[in-house]
């Protein structure tokens, strides 16, 4: 049997940079009492180019992101034509970080969010809702049958991201 | 704070259902290593209307499936306009079941997976290949903002469905 992981390379890098780049939303993975839960967020990036949600404290997913922050987010939605199973997805494994409200970096990312998704103004200052950072630890990109790549955070141009709690 | 959980009802079971049936894809996630992973699959369903998917042995989900059954599917995908946020979409609480070869259900599903998979006469007989069987034991129902429902398997019509193992 063949291993169906390539070796990483630059179109590699620049498909992940784009799926995550393009994305306006995603599938986050997130334990739930230890149980995988799959739901819908809205997806964006920071400055940096990390990505970035933006959720209601009402949601199940967001409860359980506090209790338990590992979680894993796919990005690279198909179009409406051709087999969605070939079409390039890239799938994130991260740890997610709470961005406080009174923030500058909550202002930054305020500002940006609504360059990207400009109908979430009906909602972003909601008191429910808030940012979450989402910081990237691996990533494994499938572009179709037979081109499965893994990839690391400086792949995706994350390397001098800074980790803060 | 208000219970963002509607009761259940008629439309709300008919939307789930509609979901699930009319699924060809959707966002698979499973515990690697006691971590969430998300990615996409193939979804169809069986006679019994439960959701099925045929994977690779070489897919990375498919271990971890084997390891640990327990998983999370969401189906409902949004359309190239509008808010994808507003789209409905089925999160289900499952637990996987490998479907032998050889066996009379996997005939019967290979047959009804190409009607719904055309595409897939390409390799479903691939050596690799092979169906899973996602027994339902819950369900969550997000039909846009503010449209968020608990269902149980009989919801979805699956109450009768045999368990075996």
């Amino acid at each position: 049997m063949t291993d169906p992981i390539r070796p990483t390379d630059d179109e590699a890098r620049a498909m992940a940079r784009a799926l995550l780049d393009d994305a306006r939303f995603g599938a986050l993975g997130v334990l739930d009492g230890g149980v995988p839960m799959v739901s819908r967020i809205a997806v964006g990036t920071d400055a940096g180019g990390g990505p970035v949600t933006l959720v209601s404290s009402l949601s199940a997913h967001t409860g359980a992101l506090r209790a338990e922050p590992v979680c894993s987010l796919m990005v690279g939605e198909p179009g409406p034509k051709g087999d969605p199973l070939t079409h390039p997805r890239l799938s994130l494994h991260c740890a997610a970080r709470f961005v406080e409200r009174q923030s500058e970096a909550h202002a930054a990312l305020r500002a940006r969010w609504l360059e990207s998704h400009p109908k979430a103004k009906l909602y972003i200052d909601f008191g429910d809702f808030g940012f979450v950072a989402m910081e990237v630890q691996g990533a494994f990109l499938n572009g179709g049958f037979g081109k499965a790549f893994r990839l690391t955070p400086q792949d995706l141009g994350l390397a001098d991201r800074p980790r803060t709690e």
